[in-house]
């Protein structure tokens, strides 16, 4: 078994409201110098068998990702 | 200006409802081989002045993680 995690970001050039939402809080709350807030998901899996990052990329690309609008990143921990 | 990453992670032992269900899609779509699945946040955001890790941990404790169930991460990129 291998833990697993994938990053899924909004893509370069896609709107990201979230990321405005939270910017424009951080200035509410006098975090003046912030700016180029994306935010993202961190997904943290355990995967069972012999190939879990190939596993885990057919995860992102059929559920975990919308490549229209996001990337995604695998990284296998201690791996 | 400092790139910073923030990771917000539901603590150990809390209930992540967001995990169970993608775990759930997941084996569902013929992903059997999956467990532990956690869903998280990645905030990734520019902080201008001298102290941008420590400025990052205030954002998290004032806005962008809940102490109760979530835990944080921050990490300067290239630092």
């Amino acid at each position: 078994m291998t833990r697993v995690v994938v990053t899924v970001m909004p893509r370069e050039g896609v709107l990201d409201p979230q990321g405005q939402a939270v910017q424009g809080a951080l200035g509410h709350l006098g975090f003046d110098g912030v700016d180029h807030v994306r935010v993202g998901k961190r997904i943290e899996l355990t995967v069972h068998g012999p190939e879990p990052e190939a596993e885990a990329r057919r995860m992102c690309e059929e559920l975990l990702a919308n490549p229209l609008i996001e990337d995604f990143t695998v990284t296998v921990e201690g791996g």
